[in-house]
C-alpha cells in the first residue's frame, strides 16, 4: 500500500494513457473568452434553430408517454429519413436506415462492425479529428491519401493502394463540403471511388453531414447513389436541424442492421426517443425543406462575405477556393508563415481563432501544410466582415516579424 | 469478382460476426402480442411518467437557443446530480460528476477507459446482460462468483481470487435491487468489499440504477458512500424519471473526467444537450423527491400485489425472497422444471412471460439455475394478479405433462 497522502493511481487501459486534451484544445477554450470572433469550430448558428417549430412538436409529442420509454427505432422518422434520402438523390427503404446518436455515433458503430485491431483503412491524409479519434482505440494501420483541392480525394492513389495489395476495412470519404478541406469531390472521382469499391470489394463509409447545405446550383449524388452495396452513408440532422437533438442515421445494406441493432444496444440501449419522436413530429409539419432553404441562403451569404472579406484584406499569396457545401473556406497561406504562430498571434493580439490545417493530419510524422480552416456558419456576416481583417492584420503582424528578424 | 446473383458479403470485424439477437430475445418480441401479460423487459410505468412537467420544463428550456446547440455538459445538472447523491448518502461535487446517454453508456466509457483486451474482471455468476454486452468486444477474462439470494456478493470469494493473485481492471457490483438477482447487498458485505478494493487497488464499477426505487424503511448506503477512491459510481435517470432521456451520469476521481471527456466526445460528441437542459428544468421545479416517493407507492404495491399471488398460487417448493429496491422478483423454480420449457407454455398456452434465470448467466458453461426473473414496474396491479395465477396454472400444466411423461 501506499504511503498515506500519496494519492494511489487508478490503472488505465493503455490505449487510454496517452488521452488528454490536445494543445490546441486548451487553446480553444480561450477562444470562447467575450469579444473574441471565432471562425474555429464547425457550429451551426443557434439563433436559426427553429425553436418554435421545436415547441410546437415538444408539445404534441409528449401527449403520448411512449415518447419518454425506452423503445425501438421510432419508424415514422425511418420514413422520413427515405425521403430525405430521395432529395438528396439516393434510393433507399426504411429497412436499411438505421438511427444513430449523430453521425458520431454511426461512425463508431460501423467501425467497431468492421474493424479490429491491426486491419487496415484508407482515409485522405487530412481529416475530421472526431473520426481520427474514432480510429485510435483500434490501432488500425492507416494508409492515407493526398486530397486536391479543386477535385478532392486522390482517386488515384487509392487504386494504387488497392492495387498493390492493401485489403482495408474501409476507406473512409467526406465526399461534399469536405472536412476540413471544403472540398466537394468531382462527379468523375466519385464515380471511380465507387467502381474501385466494388471491385476490391471494400466497403466505403460516406460521411454526408454537409451535403444538404449546398450553395451552388444543384449538389452532386452523393456515392451511396452511386453503389448500395458497398457504400455505408453517415446522415445526420445537426446540421440542418440541431446537434443537441443527437439524431443522425446510417444507410447500409439490410443485413448489416441486425449486428447494427446488437452494438447499438450495448453502447447506449435506444437512441435518445424523445428527440426522435420531436423532430417526427418537426418534419410531419412539412417545414423541413423550407428551413434547409432558408439556411442555405445565411450561411450562403455568410460564406460569401468571407469570401469577399479574403479577397479585400489577404494578401495574394494566400489561395482560397469556393466552397460548393458545407461549413468551411480552406486557406493556404504563405510559404514563409507559420499557421501556429499564426493562430496564437491571432488569438492574443486580434481576439480571432480558427484551426490550423495540420491539426486535421492523420499522420503526425508527415510535414504540415501551412493553412488554415475557417468556419462561416457560426458568426453572423457583421463579426465576419469584422473578423476577417482581424485575421489579416495578424498575418501581416507576424510577416513584419519575420521581416525584422530577418533585417 | 462473384458470380451476378451471388450476394457479396461485406467482411465483419471477427468479433461481430458472432453477433445475432438471442433465441430469448426472438421469443420476447412475440411477447408484445396483445393479451399477452410481461413480467418480461425492466420497464419503467410509461402511465407514470412526469409528462405535464416536461411540457412545461420543455417549454422554458426552448426560449434559449442554446439548448440545441453543441455544448460542454450542463453545469445546473451536475449540481442537482450532487444533491440527488446527497440524498443517497454520497458527498460529491461538481468535479466528480460525468454526464452520460444513460447508464448503459456510463459502463462503456469506463469498461474503455480501464478495460483491455485480455484482462481480467470480477463479476457474480447472473448479472444484467447488459453489462456482459459492454465486456464482450474486450473479450476479457471473467473471473465470477455467485450471489446469496439474501445477502448479495459471495465477497468471500472476491477476497479468495484477489487474494490468490487475481488482478482485475475492475469489479462489477449491482448493490441494490440487483439485476437480476433483486437482493440488496449487506452492509457488512458493501464495507467489506470496499476495504478488498482499497486493499488489492482494484477499482469497483458500481451500478445503482435502481438504488432510489427503495420500498423498505430507508435504503443502505451505495458503495460510494462508503470509498470515494476506488468505487466509481454509474447512476441513471431512467427508472426515476423516463428512460427515452438518455440521461445518467458517472461519479468518479475528477482526475478521470479529463480522458472521459475525449473517450466521451469520440464516443458520440455531447449527452443529448436539449435532454439534459429539460431534466434541469423539472428539477429546479422541485418535482422530483415527490415524484420518487410516488413511484415507491406505486412500485411497491404492483411488488406487494406480485409477492400475494405468489403465495396464493405458487407451489410450497417454488422460493421467492421481498425485494427491498428494485424492479424484480426472483423465483427460484422446483427442482424438476425446465425453465426454458415453462417459458415456452407461459407464452403460448397461456399468454404471460417473463426471463428464465439462466438468460443472465456469464458463464454459458455453468449449469443453470431452475429460476426466473419477474419484473413488477411494468404491469398494473390488475395485470399483476391476473398474470400470476397464469404463470402457476403453466407451471401446473408442465409438473403434470412431465408427472403423464413418467407414467
Amino acid at each position: 500500500m501506499s504511503q498515506t497522502g500519496v494519492k494511489e493511481e487508478v490503472s488505465l487501459a493503455r490505449w487510454a494513457r496517452a488521452l488528454r486534451r490536445s494543445a490546441l484544445q486548451e487553446m480553444l477554450t480561450r477562444a470562447s473568452r467575450p469579444g473574441v470572433i471565432s471562425f474555429a469550430l464547425g457550429l451551426p448558428a443557434a439563433e436559426l434553430f427553429p425553436t418554435a417549430e421545436f415547441a410546437e412538436a415538444t408539445g404534441r409529442v409528449l401527449t403520448d408517454p411512449r415518447s419518454l420509454q425506452y423503445s425501438p427505432h421510432f419508424q415514422p422518422l425511418k420514413t422520413h429519413v427515405v425521403e430525405l434520402m430521395r432529395r438528396r438523390g439516393v434510393a433507399c427503404d426504411e429497412g436499411q436506415v438505421f438511427l444513430t446518436a449523430g453521425a458520431q455515433q454511426g461512425m463508431n458503430l460501423l467501425s467497431r462492425l468492421l474493424l479490429e485491431s491491426g486491419r487496415q483503412v484508407i482515409t485522405e491524409e487530412l481529416i475530421y479529428t472526431g473520426f481520427q479519434q474514432v480510429l485510435a482505440p483500434f490501432q488500425p494501420e492507416v494508409l492515407t491519401v493526398p486530397t486536391d483541392p479543386e477535385t478532392g480525394m486522390d482517386v488515384d492513389a487509392v487504386d494504387a493502394l488497392l492495387s498493390g495489395g492493401a485489403r482495408p476495412a474501409f476507406i473512409y470519404a467526406i465526399t461534399d463540403g469536405h472536412n476540413p478541406m471544403a472540398v466537394s469531390m468531382s462527379v468523375a472521382k466519385r464515380e471511380r471511388l465507387v467502381e474501385l469499391a466494388r471491385r476490391h470489394r471494400v466497403p466505403i463509409l460516406e460521411d454526408d453531414a454537409y451535403g444538404f447545405l449546398c450553395y451552388e446550383g444543384s449538389p452532386k449524388p452523393p456515392l451511396r447513389a452511386l453503389d448500395e452495396r458497398w457504400v455505408f452513408y453517415l446522415g445526420s440532422f445537426s446540421k440542418v436541424l440541431a446537434p443537441a437533438l443527437r439524431v443522425g442515421w446510417i444507410v447500409a445494406p439490410e443485413e448489416l442492421m441486425s449486428p447494427l441493432s446488437v452494438i447499438k444496444e450495448a453502447t447506449d440501449i435506444d437512441t435518445t426517443t424523445f428527440t426522435q419522436r420531436v423532430i417526427n413530429a418537426y418534419l410531419d409539419a412539412g417545414d423541413l425543406p423550407s428551413h434547409i432553404e432558408s439556411l442555405r441562403r445565411h450561411y450562403g451569404l455568410r460564406r460569401d462575405t468571407m469570401l469577399d472579406a479574403l479577397r479585400s484584406h489577404f494578401p495574394a499569396e494566400a489561395r482560397w477556393r469556393t466552397p460548393e457545401s458545407g461549413l468551411f473556406v480552406w486557406v493556404e497561406l504563405p510559404e514563409q508563415v507559420n499557421a501556429d504562430e499564426l493562430f496564437r498571434t491571432a488569438l492574443e493580439s486580434e481576439g480571432v481563432a480558427f484551426i490550423p490545417g495540420h491539426a486535421f493530419g492523420v499522420d503526425p510524422g508527415r510535414p504540415a501544410p501551412r493553412s488554415m480552416r475557417l468556419n462561416f456558419s457560426h458568426s453572423t456576416p457583421e463579426q465576419i466582415a469584422e473578423g476577417v481583417p482581424r485575421l489579416a492584420r495578424a498575418l501581416k503582424r507576424l510577416n513584419q516579424g519575420l521581416n525584422s528578424h530577418g533585417d
